[in-house]
């Protein structure tokens, strides 16, 4: 029996957060045709349609650390978790009107979407797109909104609710200081350090999407705050590893796995650890005009990857990368740790980890 | 004594609302500072610089409801009240990003200030105002975020403020119902209908900024269901009235007063009740091709307050927002609403009626 339950744990789980997002989805839906009708409801269809097939990342954090901490109240934890994948949409989502991309995963996003519409009907392109970008704008407002209601729905007791409230209040906060860092840096016409990078997208992206989902799963399963800090010292150290090789793979990997083309991030100039390193490098020079050409052909792309190879650094963010996931690994050591979470929590690592090779 | 503390009212719940603004902001600043440094300081100084000088119209609903159904917690309605202060803080800065303003009420908004960084960096202008409104969109972020943190810190029962939550997600489930009919209406092409701009206009601006705000101070007060709904019903009909007639000041008014030019509507072609009952006209058609002219000169804008004028747009506008006002005083016959609230709501219809003469 115990196996059995092991085994179906993670199928359970998802099925319980995408039941959470699904009634939640329907509520919105329902409240939105009442407050403008037609209009209102593809809205939400889109935003809906935006969310499909993700990997739910951000709520299987959530859910392991509450579960193998002993919790049990899973329609609980799948509102919580729920509400970590509302926030991510809504910040891909603004995210995309800043990058002014059309495009997630191959199919038109929620900018791209209205863009879309709009050029169908018969406004010129730079309309069309400002129209798809306003809507985009809406729809990030709304998907921040659910984030707030989901953590509500949870339906936990008023202090420990005021806590998840907290960590997501801190988690918006983070990610706008990583975006504007990130603006920043395209402003400021250097390019910023390692360090400088790494800062970044630890604020951006990892805080929100490891460090608050864990917290929020050990906050919820009622862990004492020595859990709750070492859960955050993890996340950190592991959501910088799963960044440093993301941007790896944006640049390296192999597109049939990740989904994504490995031109995209050349072509708007993408600043990454490996972009920092190589820039300090003399060979950068011959070839910083192809970085952010929004004209790049794969030839140019071929150039700007053999620097990034052979500057060395591919294999320095690489060898950075397992350096924080072997601190991640550590930090599991941790007394504060209890057995049942770091078996869970293990298994994260070795899949960030093999993401490199 | 009791003349004095009647006297002093507005004074005192004008200071108890800056108060816990300020209180608000300092605490966001010092956290800005500790997760991005200055760039960060600096976003928070320039949300704060945009909200300095604003008529606090929102808190003065919420104040005036609770005080006037014999609240006595005068620090934890400030908090509710100032969370309307940062949502409308949040919706104007990302409405300015929608209708590619750069500019309110003479001054740089959040895009301006960091268009204007941009450019003084040297960044080409197109480029800068995108980076403006990249920035805007973030900052508006951060002050929706805000404003659910604010509810959250008036510490009030849990059922009280899971009810302020409530009010609040509607509010900006309503807004951007509004913002995106308004969205719509410039795809369609066809000028909308009156009914279709008081929709809208309810959607978009009278809710968050008449209806949710009262109700909320209704609510914190513990006042009965019958009342909150008397609010509501109040609410949403000043608040169409006060539509209504900002946008004939907005054509009409004298920008004095107002601190707003009367060209910028024209030029921009914001859809009005104004304009949906003229464009019904057949003068209209002559005049047509002036409005929404990005170069629309003094000329051309006396053109068309002309037309407004001699088709009985303006009046037609001004009787419409008269009836509004009216149902606003009827309804404060209601038994429902206490004769103290009563006697603090009259004065309210009696500005928005004023601004119109």
């Amino acid at each position: 029996m115990e196996t059995h339950h092991v085994v179906d744990a993670p199928y359970r789980q998802q099925h319980q957060v995408e039941d959470a997002l699904e009634r939640f989805l329907e509520l919105a839906k329902t409240q939105a045709v009442s407050f403008g009708g037609a209009g209102y409801l593809r809205l939400w269809e889109t935003i809906e349609r935006s969310m499909a097939g993700g990997k739910r990342f951000r709520p299987r954090m959530v859910m392991t650390a509450y579960e193998a901490l002993g919790g049990t109240d899973i329609v609980a934890a799948a509102h919580v978790a729920a509400a970590y994948e509302l926030l991510h949409t809504a910040l891909i989502v603004h995210d995309d009107v800043i990058d002014r991309d059309f495009v997630r995963r191959g199919s038109p996003n929620v900018s791209g979407s209205y863009r879309d519409i709009a050029q169908t009907a018969g406004i010129p392109l730079p309309l069309a797109e400002h129209r798809g970008m306003s809507v985009a704008v809406i729809a990030g407002d709304l998907a921040l909104s659910a984030s707030y209601r989901l953590i509500d729905r949870a339906g936990s007791a008023d202090a420990v609710r005021t806590r998840l409230r907290e960590i997501l209040d801190d988690a918006i906060s983070a990610s706008a200081a990583g975006e504007l860092a990130d603006v920043d840096f395209t402003v400021g016409g250097v390019v910023p350090t390692v360090d400088d990078i790494i800062r970044m997208e630890r604020l951006k992206t990892a805080y929100y999407s490891f460090e608050a989902p864990l917290q929020s799963g050990g906050v919820l399963a009622g862990a004492p705050e020595a859990t709750i800090d070492a859960l955050g010292a993890f996340g950190q150290q592991i959501g910088i590893a799963y960044q440093i090789i993301d941007d790896v793979l944006g640049v390296f990997g192999d597109s049939k796995t990740t989904g994504k083309t490995t031109i995209g991030d050349l072509r708007e100039g993408k600043l990454t650890v490996m972009v920092a390193f190589a820039a300090e490098q003399p060979e950068w020079h011959a070839v910083e005009h192809l970085f952010g050409d929004p004209d790049l052909d794969e030839e140019g792309a071929a150039v700007l990857r053999e620097v990034l190879t052979t500057t060395g650094a591919r294999q320095h963010a690489t060898l950075l990368a397992g350096d924080y996931a072997n601190r991640a690994w550590e930090q599991l050591a941790s007394p504060s740790i209890p057995a049942q979470l770091r078996d869970e929590l293990r298994p994260i690592v070795a899949t960030v980890l093999e993401r490199s090779r």
